[in-house]
């Protein structure tokens, strides 16, 4: 990148919110995934008519832009593959509106996921996707990879909230899309299109969510099965009773094995750990709920159940689930959180083909995943200086994504494509598929000059 | 258009799912809107192929197709405004599957949202949606129009339940989005870029659907409020008690007139009156959200507040609000039945606005709604042979619209803008969101074959 066009950057931003220090171009070179590209700058915009600047001298002089939200992607999402510049979002951190009577939250894209939650809380309102990440992740990445979270089959994900978007395009023109009402078909909506799109086709800087009263109580248990297929009923069952659960949660064998190891614990490593909640108003209802659910665990021979009876009892049962992330990072250097979704009866079978690939390949692939909507997360744990390990992960991820597509899946439930899944992308989508995303791609912003490389969207 | 293009298209669909007779055509001229326009054939396509091979000659021969589903458009959009071919979907009409533990319903985009329902109750779920018109109107016009109803506040609309769409492009490629997962995140919405689009993109052929478990207990109660500010406050304040209630429907002193003036149901004229529905699994939930409702109701100076004690009560309550069209239609011979959206705390304002164009323009203008989620239905009667009388109106709704904008709203909250809105289009979306609009129009349709002269996309 030339002297003149970095100048130009700084003075766009102002020199305090510009940087090529390298230090700092190490720093964002990563995300949570384990690809990496060094950018030539990154800028800190303070605001939209900034970010247009930045993407009108983008366009004339050809570089590429990467929005970054807090680097939480587990998929690459954020790695400036081709260079270029570094588009932080943090500094454009303002939470604009809050609108209880009209369920409205307008924020600026920077707006890290529990800072939000924070402001809601008085109002006993939420936005409900609660990704695993909540504590640092911005809500301009959680609109870039309509985040999901252990809530979705209830409540959904990102997609399910956003309202309206405030959009600067790769030209500069600044897009305002949707509206702030609850219901809108007023012309196509665009604003889906941007939810999701992996900063590929404009920079979000504005968002408006629908947010939701939060129901005060929920009820919590556990159950293990010894059989995985048993288990896998139960999730079936569960949704054959009528009821939603807020979360349902599975942990596999591997994960408990790998817990006991690092904790004390001293979890039963049967081959499926269950997890549920329920949501509701009164006591009642949270436990008429959970009587459905735990019959169902009894009539599927669940060799345990324990309940909660209070808050500090639900968080003992959820300790499982939670450390799961942690205690997998233990095992060796390198780590895939994969991301795969198939429809809920096939959580079994692909629980199963998971652990049969681990044995196959001599790899440790501890899986927890949200079983009440199909989407799981095998935790590929790996020495990356071991080159025939290296090799035997990528022949199981290959492996791991065509049985994903076999069973009717999908390559990512919540974390997105990045760089990670965009090799298989033609697994899961045909030929007149690709032809359109790559025309949109291509209709938005014809110079590639947006997070270029991601998405699997470069023929 | 010329005789061998209708005998291509006879040979395509076979003779007994073909017309061009004269009778037809003037069936097919008309939807649920005022407007008319004749076409000059129509086919009724029995699979996908077929759907496909009329587009590639659309394409090739450049004639307009209209899709169409039960033609119970309020806004046009199943109004040949071009002439052209009327694509009945009414023979494509199979409910393709129907997984209760994926959550997932598959169906022919000619299928009636009614039937759907039949076939989902004995397992205690629903699609819901439950537009107005859901005992004959296709899921396919559900996607064209992303339809709502009454339980919008609590369950939303069409597009949160899309998860996946067979679409046949206008140059007859099978386009296959989304998928049966209930997250998926890999590439762009492509699904909910469909959804909403009025027939404009492509042609849907099937759709799959996530569908919910109903709770099956409902409490209701109805008051009513001789200030329509005070309505106003309550439907505000009901948000602010944390609760979301599956209904929250209003009824304006105009349509109470209209009701006394032909039922027997001696309503008392005040200036609202609002019916609440809250939902759950035990008869706690429902009666604990109710309660906060109507202390909601009370605190704001409801002169009457009724409870149902059963479901036959219940329905009685609704009796007000479900009579409002047909009595509207007995006003006077013609009738727009308008729909616009606004943040929910502008309800009282915007009622209070239609009531004064109604005396400024002498016009009756009763008006119900969905206040829970903002979205209104003034419904303006007029005789359409009184010249003086259609200026009005015509100058009424151009000053509606403007008040609905100048109040933060959109055009249409579910019927889509069709014919009836296109001239408004600009109201709401500045020039460069209707660039884009358009360019996305081309993209998918360069030569404008389908459904064009809707939604204001020709310049």
């Amino acid at each position: 990148m030339e002297a003149s066009i970095k100048q130009h950057l700084e003075e766009i931003v102002g020199p305090e919110n510009y940087t090529d220090d390298l230090i700092d171009l190490i720093a964002y070179s990563k995300d949570a995934s384990e690809h990496k590209h060094r950018p030539e700058a990154a800028v800190w915009p303070i605001d939209t008519n900034q970010v247009s600047e930045i993407l009108k001298l983008a366009t004339k002089e050809r570089f590429p832009v990467v929005p970054r939200g807090a680097g939480t992607s587990l998929a690459g999402l954020a790695v400036p593959q081709q260079g270029g510049v570094i588009l932080d979002m943090a500094r454009m951190d303002k939470i604009l509106e809050i609108t209880i009577e009209d369920r409205l939250a307008v924020v600026q894209s920077g707006v890290v996921y529990a800072d939000l939650e924070r402001a809601l809380a008085p109002d006993g309102f939420f936005f409900p996707p609660d990704p695993a990440s909540g504590a640092v992740c911005t809500l301009g990445g959680n609109v870039a990879t309509n985040a999901g979270g252990i809530k979705g089959a209830k409540y959904g994900t990102t997609k399910d909230y956003v309202l309206a978007l405030e959009v600067v395009l790769p030209d500069g023109r600044i897009l305002h899309t949707g509206s702030k009402c609850m219901k809108s078909v007023s012309g196509y909506d665009l604003t889906k299109l941007f939810v999701g799109s992996e900063g590929t086709l404009g920079v979000v800087t504005e968002i408006t969510l629908k947010i939701n009263p939060k129901p005060p109580l929920t009820s919590t248990s556990m159950a293990t099965f010894e059989d995985l297929e048993d288990a896998g009923r139960a999730i079936s069952e569960i949704m054959y009773s009528g009821i939603l659960p807020s979360s349902l949660e599975v942990v596999d064998q591997q994960t408990l094995q790998a817990i006991n190891e690092n904790t004390d614990m001293g979890l039963p490593e049967v081959e499926a750990l269950l997890v549920a909640e329920t949501d509701g108003y009164t006591r009642e209802e949270t436990e008429f709920q959970m009587a459905k659910i735990t019959k169902v665990f009894e009539k599927n021979n669940a060799t345990s159940i324990r309940r909660s009876e209070n808050e500090k009892e639900a968080e003992a049962l959820w300790a499982a689930r939670k450390s799961a992330y942690g205690v997998a990072a233990r095992i060796n250097n390198n780590l895939f959180v994969e991301d795969l979704s198939i429809p809920m009866s096939k959580v079994p079978e692909m629980l199963r083909a998971i652990s049969d690939l681990a044995k196959k390949y001599d790899l440790k692939i501890p899986t927890v995943g949200h079983a009440g909507d199909g989407n799981l997360h095998p935790v590929i744990s790996f020495d990356g200086t071991n080159s025939d390990e290296v090799k035997r992960v990528e022949k199981a991820t290959k492996e791991l994504f065509e049985k994903v597509i076999d069973l009717g899946g999908t390559l990512t439930g919540e974390h997105g494509i990045g760089l990670a899944k965009a090799p298989f992308m033609h697994l899961e989508h045909d030929d007149i598929s690709m032809d359109v995303m790559r025309s949109i791609k291509r209709l938005f912003d014809p110079n590639n000059i947006l997070n270029p490389g991601k998405m699997g969207l470069e023929e």
